[in-house]
């Protein structure tokens, strides 16, 4: 059954419940979820409310809304579920890819993988198994512009609401991420801020770490520094390898990162300067 | 700084979350956080308000919902924080009480300790360096009856909002509990519904399991079978003993009661026929 | 590089380590590890050597040990790492296969899936599209002693070493699991002993659990009471509909399964009675 | 029952495990529990050896182990358990300090706490209850080094094995841990390497992580960088404001530091450069 979805960010005032839930129920909208929260440093209120039934036109209500909370107000509405479209960049590794597809082919991910796009061309059959298409864009003998200019080349044609860089190793210029502003969700494998950058595994054995992680977050032109979605940690000790820890970490990776495109599929997460809001 | 705690259960209907953050709004209280539930199965509404200030007194604004929200709405409010009046249940071990004592002596319990009454005398040294009524009742020479007796006069003298069964090791009989009807907190050593009982830890070392855990809950004439509060498990291996199971158990123990007082001290806890809604 | 493996399982007695260690020795193999483990209950001693080198034979080695230890002693010699063969017995769940399917195909199962079996058709083209062959058995209009005929002679083309029910709803006669005897690995989805049998999250959603998990574990005739390999739980809340906990309970089962899987394929895990040795 | 415990590091070699095992063998102790591990990018080999009984004498062990293993050998011997001698520094903060105190009160904090020496005086009446030495050692007015000398000169009256830092907000010169090499343990409130320093939990909320953690470690000149014993996360969300984390966190820094406690006063913790093993 389809619902009706409503996303609010404005600046907080009195009586906004009221206010919001008011103008839900003249619209003859019954709220099945609604959760709301307040940023006090920035004084802003989010609310992310969920009804049954779609007897209003988004338009409709989205109207209704902005005339009483003011242009200032960010307001979304339309029907719930609906899939997202996305597009999966990918290097060599092929477990969060893995994951992806699986949930893809069995309907069950939240969203539609348009397709995936890699600077190696490691995971061409395996994509292609899922018949989703898969592009190799070759990083050698051509400028990091260049590289990318092919990449959203790609992409354009696809139209994607959002990139998923699963495990892709290429840290993209501020000029392609401001085409896809806070719609590139990273998985980096490691508890950020601790080893942001290159190796972390490496240099979680290194510094002698009881614990690795994995954090999915919304990517920024500032390296590993953009709003956190999920984070995990698993337990390891002295016995660990660099490569054991690889091997433990892709299976935290994995369920990180298919936590975080779950809560952003379901428009569960919103970003309030750096950080996220995510109505779990 | 007191705000005003809002508590409403009520059967589920169209508009509620419009027509109590109406209320709200006429009375001038500002929303802090407020949490709501629908549990569809009892077809009950759950609601948990933080409103800044108390500008409007508890029993005006009670009536108020009331008012609106007919005879078979449950109601509370009031100041918020506000001391819950607790007495703890003993038998020997120390952990559980250890945990709630110093929290109390350094004032962030959330909860008022008016005594603690033991069935063995162990603990007696220890609850008095804390200068807390301590009272040994023995069950011995006497029929369970005169014992649970005996335990209320002492219990009446203190008029407790709950009572706390800090590692307990008795049964308390439906007449004891109807007495303190959802007011008796247990921390049973098993994740429940497993090792129901008792030996949970022996029984865990039989079985073999891989986790061990505690669950904390609302005690019900029906054994460890009362609406649950909190959960917690850790990992455990072939190695450990039974007693090395007692003791790393014992942490969660402690950790889980006092993460489950705490949701009930700060009234985040519904009960609704045999489960809790917590609004964490 | 391939090294040797050693598995010991023998009556406890005084002097075992330097016995043991002084035959590895006496071979001119170096110990990479060695994990031992005594259990009192039952005077076993157990204990796993990965040695670097393969220069002695594996008879040699194992004759060296059985002339010492006695005929009572339980040994395996071999190299390692060694893929296991495994079938795989599932029913219309994809997620523990999925899972078991990308890792075999990128090589990192640790095991060599031979073949997967279905009492439903569901999954037959998700198989092959990893080049796996899939053989539906219906169980309709047969007997269950007709069915599960039907499923060994299936596997008895591929003499797999393990069969792996991954969300596999039947009960496996006695008679089957003579077939396999510890050599049948399934993933319940529930922390047992709790909610052994059918409908766990169903039953997991009625008690009101705060935590919901699974466990991998060995088959036995008595349901869900095998030796058990892998356990974990996951946190959730009030807010959980049954549907909800099985999404949220598939990541868990997943990952246990895949880290049984890892554990048995790598030779780390004992069966000692209905308990499990397992030497991470 | 007393046994005897074995602690060996030394330059790794063919057989060491023969050797040292026939050792134990030839004086006719019995092995109850025996851990190893090669760190190859040291080349030295650590095992730790309980043997039951204690028939022969530490220092006839020491030397037979001393004979065949060469100067470069650390070999400690000795009965076990046996209590290390700590004492607590602390500053304000009460959770560390409170769980130390308990587990002392009922015996099985497996150390002697021998004193308490704080920069602040608000934990006196509470050490005091428990009848340990409390020392206020203002910092004000006096040059760190006067501050240091001071604390020493308490120490010394004890001749404590291990300082522990329960919260102890003051940066302690290398001269001062040279007294105490590898012999000062500390809880830090992060997950370590994230946020070292003042003031995580504040940095932790304006990164807007979803984890925070706590690590005990081993304390070196190099501020929250020394060799880390045990770590732990605990999920957050971005409801939770920067005193909200302070309470959460406490938990878990109780729990990391007892844990840490535990390993250290049991000689389950080795050192290795900037690494700890830790036979768990």
């Amino acid at each position: 059954m389809t619902n009706t979805l409503i996303l609010i960010q404005c600046p907080d005032k009195l009586g906004l419940v009221v206010l919001i839930s008011g103008i839900v129920a003249r619209q003859q909208l019954n709220i099945v979820v609604m959760r709301e929260f307040v940023d006090h440093d920035s004084a802003q209120f989010f609310t992310r409310i969920e009804c049954s039934g779609t007897n209003t036109h988004p338009e409709t209500l989205k109207k209704a809304f902005k005339d009483q909370l003011g242009p200032e107000a960010f307001v979304r509405v339309g029907p719930y579920p609906s899939d997202k479209r996305i597009a999966v960049l990918v290097t060599k590794e092929y477990h969060c890819l893995g994951d992806i597809l699986v949930k893809h082919f069995f309907g069950v991910l939240g969203a539609e993988v348009c397709c995936v796009v890699g600077n190696h061309d490691v995971l061409t059959s395996f994509t292609r198994r899922f018949s989703i298409p898969f592009y190799h864009v070759s990083t050698e003998e051509k400028s990091k512009q260049a590289f990318e200019e092919e990449v959203l080349q790609i992409l354009n044609q696809y139209n994607p609401d959002y990139l998923v860089l699963a495990k892709f190793m290429r840290i993209l210029s501020p000029e392609f991420l401001a085409r896809y502003p806070n719609r590139v969700i990273n998985i980096h494998h490691s508890f950020l801020p601790a080893f942001a950058g290159a190796h972390p595994y490496r240099r979680a054995f290194e510094r002698g770490v009881k614990l690795i992680g994995a954090t999915a977050h919304f990517v920024t032109p500032e390296l590993d520094a953009g709003p956190i979605i999920s984070q995990q940690t698993i337990k390891i000790d002295h016995t660990y390898t660099v490569a054991q820890m690889v091997e433990a970490g892709q299976e935290v990776e994995k369920t990180v990162l298919s936590r975080a495109l779950k809560l952003v599929a379901r428009d569960q997460v919103f970003i309030s300067g750096n950080k996220t809001i995510v109505f779990e």
